[in-house]
């Protein structure tokens, strides 16, 4: 029996800075080395950042990667380095991979074998699979490498290195968050650790990339199925944990020449408590946003705010991202908004602390009607009139945009955009949609999570307890044109997030009128989310990626 | 020797209309008994109509689609129908399937072996790949069915049906047009037919889905390689053709029971003249244009005339695709626009003999500066009130929609696409971006070309030969901010559409500024691309399905 010292650094990359991935994956290595580790392992695709996307169609890019991958392996000394970049086959084919890497040499590389093609990803788009064994040795003791899904699969690559003498198995992820995907992936692991008898080193990626966001909560697992040390959820971590490892015979393994750190103290192990689900959609939110707005090269963000719960927890969660300072709100009234609306809209941003404007939009809009009369003549107000409003508000918030280099964060929630609630070119205007992916009911839970964490009512009562609207007529609200949210959000639940049908939706409401018109908004609506700008995908299926209907489609079900 | 005669249906499905795409199958296949044809091929999953996306991830649509087909066959007589459609496995897999129906039967199924995932295919997202033979045999005499991209590897499945005895080769495809393509089909089925000593019969969809347009142009290849008879290209079609196959062994083959038409007249083979290069392009736009919006059941569209080149073109395109009388031009001008552009405008209109309006945007324009000129005060003229024109133009345009249920055609080229110079929620809004895959220069003859055809100067001359602006501030030409188009688009041909670099690029134009300028143009304007409405593709590579380049990247080549 033989100790290792096994580190897990879950950091944050970003697709296709190629040079500040490397200086990130060599700080760390060092870091890892300070603190005694033997080796370090790095997220899948560290190098180039995850999911580089058709980045991987360029030849170029492929080779900056290799270039990037020798620059590494140049520099890392006295700690081996499990490092995921893209390697290139002998017939121009791709390889999702991972290179072990010690004193300036590559000892040998993996080939990821199982390639997800499903829901957010399209692997099989790039990447061939893998034929590598993956099987190393350390001071005598086998270890295996694998990448992320490989460890998935109930027959994955995973059971031939243990049964070829591997006593841990390191994974290299790079595993988008989901509600309740951290419980599952440390269900999963446990799995793995239990069927094989190996330690299992999970570490996975860190940060936001457009509309995914992944929450690290790396872990090292024992053979029995026990968490001995584990990564914050949604920042970056150093996961460090001495494992009792058997020196062993493993014929095909690729014998890493490194001396194994002498006589170190033993690590007690770390244990990091999960986050409650409600947080847990809260933070990754907010590391989402964040992510995108900085790594896009913005500091100052601003939000139309109208008084009412969205825009409320869009710019509560933009001060979490940026800092308050970084935030602004802007009100822009017209005759069809309440008193009450527009005050607690400054109201909220008092509380927030924010930089608050009130540019009433009443002179613009009569504009547009003075301008629009001779055509339109004496037709009846309708959505025309509506959406007008929308979309002036829209073209003030890209105006300050545009003169002041600030994002615009748009405000809509998922059921929104399910029903195509929503006014395209107008309240839909901006560069990160923050809640598109939260059903309303979810919204006010958010927002009432945010006043307990800041222990106080910085979003006003009144947001919570009056009528949602999206005062563009009088007397309106969200209600004349849609079913009760909380009903509208279970049915919703189950057609967009699970596919269901009308049939199983009516096990949930005996209504079939409600249901088939939930089923035709959310039809109708395609051509909206089309032209929607993305946000964090916190459910199992987001209206991103992982959301592919055709635009021009007469499917209905029992038609 | 015996005689066949084979139909191949190039028919206009619509995704989802399962109902509809049944009706036209069985319509077809009455027209080929009709006219004595022993086999009707139709397209690729031809009763979900191509490409189904995600509607194939729900249950009901799936079991929606069998009950379709089970209707087919109860109606087939007289007649061997090859369906495409999407089968079942007993493991709840999907496959790519093609039914050989005759007389109220099922006589098999075959599953396409080779699912695309490349381009503007994600067929493995869905789709198990198949293990069927496919071979079948009619009086005696074998023939085999496959599915397009069976027919593209060089190894696929019809070599090993020919080696099983196949003297015809049925390909059942929805194979999307690209500029080109049709000639490589014409190359690639020759060779297979030579290679096989086969007959070949390749069956293409027709008409617009979305981005992508199917331009049919099917055709029965003899095994030397000569095209014995074609289908026309963007028009539905049945194209006939008598065959001399011979009664052979097959062992493996599915014996199809019907008998073959006695003593028939022999056919006289027909060959369609393919189109030239700007025709083909030209009818492509217009037959993608027209089922955008006939299928997603507009009648009427509205286009912002601004007296340019590329709105000329699009409101051409309009009328031959839904007829002049419903197309509406609205002209906005401001006091940046000429007089010369605005009676050019309104010339055009009167050329095609469309209905015009002219909807003067100065008032609205100034409400807008008054209102944030408290917030902008004094800061210079930029973006902002540039962009704040062209939102207004795409409000107004909306507005129109709105109240009169007419579909917004937007007028941005590839070009712009490409460098971003077009405006998110100005020029950008719209429905549907009819020459987004049209380079500026392209734009041009494809202009000329409507003229000719035309045989007068529908598009004034003077459109030609101006310098083409924004008219978003004085005296302001594309050429400040942009190289020549000449240039450019040869750039942007390499860099987009082949996924080239610099040191490529600089081939073609030594000055490295200029090369890196315009890489970083495309690589900056991502965010606008991703909130663009979809246009026909034409080129080999569209900002569409086969563009999924990362919005937060920062890579650089050589940087």
């Amino acid at each position: 029996m033989n100790n290792m010292r096994i580190a897990l650094a879950q950091i944050n990359t970003t697709v296709g800075d190629l040079n500040g991935n490397r200086d990130w994956i060599l700080a760390y290595a060092d870091r890892a080395r300070q603190q005694g580790a033997d080796i370090v392992a790095f997220p899948e695709l560290s190098i180039t950042g995850y999911p580089p996307e058709d980045l991987l169609l360029k030849n170029h890019f492929i080779a900056a990667n290799l270039k990037t991958l020798g620059e590494i392996v140049k520099s890392i000394r006295g700690i081996v380095a499990v490092v995921g970049f893209v390697d290139l086959g002998k017939k121009g084919e791709l390889y999702n991979a991972a290179a072990v890497i010690v004193d300036g040499k590559i000892a040998g590389i993996y080939h990821k074998q199982a390639l997800p093609n499903y829901s957010v990803f399209d692997e099989k788009r790039y990447f061939t699979p893998g034929k590598t064994a993956g099987l190393f040795k350390l001071g005598g003791m086998p270890f295996a490498v694998n990448v992320c899904e490989d460890i998935w699969m109930p027959d994955g690559v995973f059971r031939a290195q243990a049964k070829a003498g591997a006593g841990l198995i390191l994974n290299i992820s790079s595993s988008p968050y989901e509600t309740g995907k951290c419980a599952d992936r440390q269900r999963l692991i446990a799995r793995v650790a239990k069927a094989t008898g190996a330690h299992v080193g999970y570490v996975n990626l860190v940060g936001g990339q457009d509309e995914l966001v992944f929450d690290g909560a790396s872990m090292i697992v024992s053979p029995s199925g026990k968490i001995l040390a584990s990564g914050a959820s949604f920042k970056e971590d150093l996961v460090i944990c001495d494992l009792p490892l058997k020196k062993k015979a493993a014929s095909k393994a690729i014998v890493v020449k490194a001396k194994l750190g002498a006589a170190k103290p033993v690590l007690k192990a770390r244990d990091i408590k999960p986050l409650e689900a409600i947080e847990e959609i809260y933070t990754a939110v907010v590391c989402g946003t964040r992510d995108y707005i900085q790594k896009n090269g913005f500091k100052r963000v601003v939000i139309g705010l109208s008084g009412g719960i969205d825009s409320a927890l869009v710019a509560a969660v933009a001060c979490d991202a940026v800092g308050r300072g970084n935030v602004v709100g802007i009100s822009m009234p017209t005759r069809y908004n309440a008193e009450e609306t527009k005050s607690d809209a400054r109201l909220l941003a008092q509380n927030l602390g924010i930089e608050f404007h009130e540019v009433p939009i009443e002179r613009i809009f009569e504009s547009y009607l003075e301008t629009l009369a001779p055509e339109f003549g004496k037709l009846p107000f309708n959505s025309a009139e509506e959406n007008l409003q929308s979309r002036i508000r829209g073209n003030i918030l890209m105006a300050f945009s545009n003169k002041f280099g600030w994002l615009v964060l748009t405000t809509g929630n998922k059921s929104e955009m399910a029903t195509g609630y929503c006014t395209l070119y107008g309240d839909m205007s901006g560069g990160y949609a923050v809640i598109k992916d939260i059903l309303k009911t979810k919204v006010y839970d958010l927002c009432a999570f945010f006043n307990k964490k800041e222990g106080r009512d910085v979003i006003p009562r009144s947001i919570f307890t009056r009528a949602p609207s999206a005062e563009l007529r009088y007397d309106q609200t969200d209600q004349d044109s849609l079913p009760p949210y909380a009903l509208l959000d279970k049915l919703l639940g189950m057609y967009v997030e699970e596919h269901q049908g009308v049939k199983e939706m009516r096990r949930t409401c005996k209504d079939e009128k409600v249901v088939r018109k939930v089923v035709e908004l959310v039809d109708k609506s395609e051509y909206k989310r089309r032209q929607a700008p993305p946000g964090v995908k916190i459910s199992r299926r987001a209206f991103g990626k992982d959301w592919r209907l055709p635009l021009t489609n007469r499917y209905k079900e029992n038609a």
